[in-house]
């Protein structure tokens, strides 16, 4: 079982609140297993090992790593690339140069491929190594796990955001609109439902990418809404669109502006609710705050990346490969939770959805059983209160009115 | 000097994180004044008072009172209401239906001005009222005041949150854009350079309305800088434009998508520097959440906010009228400071800009001076570490290249 050798970590894809814990994390339980000479960090991912990038982490002290478990984005740095066959080879290359017996690869979907390919070759090699994949996605879609470090921190700023822009809202009694991060699954659009503590609270209405709605519902329902609150909330996906294909046209004009990325259906609503319902209309897009706002992180989140990271290295020193850590879920109140593994293979390129039993009938909302999923992870420790904002309202005693209507002159 | 009757209260334009700490200090400031016999509460503004929309303050419990103390956004309902001479009219004859004395207005320079108005018409007419302005913008651009309640909050949020997004940036190496609230002043954008501790941090380039800017010097200095850092954050205010029209085009679009409303700049300057220096960029807006996310509640902000509700009752009860509450800075560290008060006439609708000296030679960046005014105003007491975020870097002790560089094949 005993593989004496170096040990590589690197962070792939979008930065999360809590990637770092599980850097950190690694680098501690490294340093409890003897074969693990030195543990270096590629930086900037993938990039990092072809170029041979890499910076020794034993040697980093305590003080630094405990600050760094708690920063925000990535302190390795981060990568999108995909690697072609080409740098597979390379990858191995510099593995052998290094005498690296232990890679760890911190990231989503496209990243647990990644590892699943270098996996595969590792097989067919003559090179003894033990590939791990740590998971993080603010985005919540990998499948097997329970939830996915990253998400929880995003998620508790994204319901917070949304209960503040709510709060703004009201006092004008007008229409928001908030765009939240998700380009296929909803998880983090429909975490921002847990803010609604009372019913008058917004969002009143949420939307994801996995349900169509359309255009003449998703009007009636706002209107309906506003009627009864005042105001109106409204939290979309940024991969949100209608069953027809009126978004498309906004598509297009995010396309002009942002090089195909996505964005513009926050926009492209509240000009709609705006016109159709003849109230002023605003919107905000979360944007990448979603993924670093570290003063909303969640406990459960913080101490599942560390967790992560850690029983990452022991699975490897005790000789597990070619598998992902995940969470498995044991208790909600108070959260609790154990980490497992699964292949490679059974998370790489797949995307978990919102289950349609998940969404309601009207497709404007969460279930409570989404809640009740959600509802743990986005408890923190750092703001008094703990969770989600909440504030109570005026009771309100009117006086009574003396004179005449008023008719304001035009 | 006692004058016996009501009391009214009310909230005007853009919200703040703290703004409803200075009408909860004036019910419990009025509590103690036996000549203010009730005291009531406007909903939306100038709109509650012209259509009797009003609540009874004094009989909402402590408890509600202190939870919306610390509650964001405006609790009485806010308004953009600019009144017109009809309008002033039927405030009076308001005023006179329900005996109302004392008449407390919480906004910026527009409804500072509406105040003055007020103000001119009870000395022209017969009935006696004293009329005190509460100072509330986020925007800080009243004149006479050392800074204005809101400013501080709002200002901790968009330092806190460029400080995150340059994490993020960094993690990437590429270029991100924050813009920033403020068409005419540039206080709130000059605040987030109070995030940057350490050279390497963002914000790298920081642009306000005051100062315009030739776009090759921009795109001179975005070069320099990113090649230094190896990325590059710049952070704007959504009304900063080139000394050339080079952002007229943008304004067209914006205006096209959002009916006249600001907002754009960011996205401009990200796809200017995206084609220039050829590393993908990307775009924030700070948008709604800049006046209403009280995670980033500061300290200072919040005792203003407080004090001017309390000084501008007990000053009416002492006579005084016509006058809008300031802050008056007695010290830095700790921050302190006292109320005066300065005419209506003297704050309304003016704006009170950066000076010009207080932005650096280039008009990339703010001076000492700006942040030794606006650091102390940045402090919070409910996120361990106070202030701004800061992180340590990992002292990244290279590991030496063995094999020979890579070209990764296209």
């Amino acid at each position: 079982m005993a593989l004496k050798g170096n040990a590589l970590i690197g962070q792939s894809g979008g930065p999360s609140p809590v990637i770092n814990a599980s850097v950190v994390a690694a680098v501690e339980a490294a340093r409890q297993v003897p074969e693990i000479e030195n543990f270096y960090g590629a930086l900037h991912g993938l990039d990092g090992v072809l170029n041979e990038a890499m910076i020794d982490l034993f040697r980093e002290d305590p003080e630094t790593l405990k600050g760094i478990a708690r920063a925000p984005s990535a302190a390795l740095g981060t990568s999108r690339l995909k690697p072609k066959p080409a740098d597979l080879e390379r990858v191995f290359e510099v593995f052998k140069a290094h005498n690296i017996r232990y890679f760890f690869y911190i990231g989503g979907n496209d990243s647990q491929l990644a590892c699943h390919h270098i996996s595969e070759l590792a097989k067919q090699g003559d090179w003894e190594i033990r590939i791990v994949g740590i998971p993080k996605t603010i985005d919540n879609d990998l499948m097997v796990t329970d939830n996915c470090p990253g998400f929880g921190s995003a998620a508790r700023y994204a319901a917070a955001a949304t209960a503040f822009v709510s709060k703004d809202a009201e006092a004008f009694g007008n229409i928001e609109v908030v765009e939240i991060m998700g380009r296929y699954a909803g998880w983090l659009t429909g975490a921002t439902a847990a803010a609604r503590r009372e019913e008058r609270d917004g969002p009143h209405l949420v939307y994801v990418p996995e349900f169509k709605v359309d255009p003449e519902n998703f009007l009636e329902d706002a209107r309906a809404a506003f009627d009864e609150y005042g105001y109106l909330v409204v939290a979309v996906s940024e991969g949100f669109a209608f069953s027809e294909a009126e978004l498309a046209t906004v598509s297009d004009k995010v396309d002009e502006f942002g090089h195909k990325r996505l964005g513009g259906v926050a926009q492209a609503l509240a000009e709609m609710l705006e016109k159709e319902l003849g109230v002023r209309a605003r919107f905000d897009r979360l944007g990448n705050l979603q993924r670093c706002f570290q003063y909303c992180l969640s406990r459960a989140d913080w101490q599942e990346a560390y967790a992560v990271g850690q029983d990452a290295v022991r699975r490897a020193a005790a000789g597990e490969t070619d598998v992902m850590i995940t969470i498995q879920r044991k208790s909600n109140d108070p959260f609790t939770f154990e980490c497992e593994t699964t292949s490679l293979l059974s998370v790489a390129d797949k995307t978990k959805l919102v289950p349609r039993e998940w969404i309601n009938e009207r497709g404007n909302g969460v279930t409570q059983e989404f809640l009740d999923y959600v509802t743990p992870l986005l408890e923190g420790e750092d703001i008094p209160g703990g969770g989600l904002p909440h504030y109570p309202r005026f009771q309100g005693h009117r006086i009574e009115a003396k004179l005449p209507p008023y008719d304001r002159p035009k």
